[in-house]
């Protein structure tokens, strides 16, 4: 039994398009598959009382800095865009569209499109006809997709998808949740990555848990204790 | 020449223990030394409108989770402690005292002291008494600190000492600045690592950097874009 792994992100977040262009191949590795949830961090910071890191007295400066030097290190493709933050609820809702019309992967798919059109191009995806294109590069009807986005179904599917991911913790992007176990932040990736590792399948595991061994009498409250 | 590595913390910073127990490991490997500068969240905060992570909506729950997550995986000593935040004023004046007066080492000794007093024994280091009885143990003159560091003039250095951090950009802790780059949280401390590498004298280095080949008609801006 393999859990899919939820992956939370707001289309304007550079942390979330740098997991964007990782979180499948981790999650594949283990033998994981991805559950991608578009959400819109204006909605949730309203109840956390933060903003946008860039807009943040003091942090801005170094928020810009940080996405360039955390890209270069990643070794990830990255330009800074001209306009930021803009409004994605148009690109979330189309993703949800695809994932109700078209299935996960070609709503995946676009979702990486749309990331890499912001952060690597300069694309104001903000503008419904750039999300029309780029679906068409990818052999989507843009226009279906467009007005389908655009339903007060979806609409209301966005809000409800926000208030769930909102109740089960998600105050940022990217956010993902593995087996009940929250990690907030790109840089979360090598902590997610151990987790992955620990609950894998017995049988790949080189050297099994000491809590297998019924002989033992260890306190397994200790394992939780630092080395 | 080897800039020494400008260490920026508060007492009450669970990320900013987790660096301590790191930081002066890290430069040493590096042949630097590490400046300590204890500040006071509370009011860098009133600057960046933020709060103590386990006092944000949503945020609070996850903090205290990661907190412990993260000392695991780093293979860090870490108890919660009974009271959170606490005043660290006069810790942190304490160590500027001792600075002053018995030098960085000794300074830094008992700033380690105080993070572990707080973050693994659960003292409580806003007592001025227990920092008194924590000198001690390190053979300095406890009753000398408590009075050093109650006074007007140690008093005005430390909001002194503050303002110059943030007018060098510091608005968190642990905040790291290494040659005029800045590095926020203990998740970078893998980037100040990659930073410190890249600035060994060139003697200590395996492979000479590309730009070093005057013939090379290489574009040097080339090597910030992402392989």
């Amino acid at each position: 039994m393999t859990a899919a792994i939820d992956f939370y992100f707001d289309f304007s977040s550079p942390y979330g398009y740098f997991a964007s262009t990782r979180i499948d191949e981790l999650a594949q590795k283990y033998g994981r598959i991805v559950a991608w949830h578009p959400i819109l961090l204006g909605v949730v910071f309203k109840t956390t009382g933060s903003a946008p890191l860039p807009q943040v007295p003091l942090k801005g400066d170094y928020a810009w800095r940080d996405f360039e030097r955390t890209a270069r290190f990643h070794g990830i493709e990255y330009k800074r865009p001209a306009h930021f933050p803009l409004p994605t609820t148009q690109a979330a809702r189309a993703v949800l569209w695809l994932q109700n019309h078209h299935g996960d992967d070609i709503a995946t798919a676009f979702a990486k499109a749309v990331f890499h059109a912001y952060f690597v191009d300069d694309i104001n995806i903000a503008e419904p006809a750039e999300l029309v294109k780029l679906a068409e590069s990818l052999g989507i009807d843009g226009r279906a997709m467009d007005a389908g986005a655009s339903s007060f179904q979806i609409k209301d599917q966005l809000k409800a998808e926000i208030e769930v991911a909102m109740a089960k913790g998600v105050f940022g992007s990217p956010f993902v949740i593995v087996d009940g176990e929250p990690f907030w932040g790109f840089d979360r990736f090598d902590q997610i990555e151990a987790h992955l590792k620990s609950r894998r399948p017995t049988e790949l595991r080189a050297v099994p848990g000491k809590g297998s061994n019924p002989d033992s009498d260890t306190d397994s409250s200790k394992e939780k204790q630092p080395a």
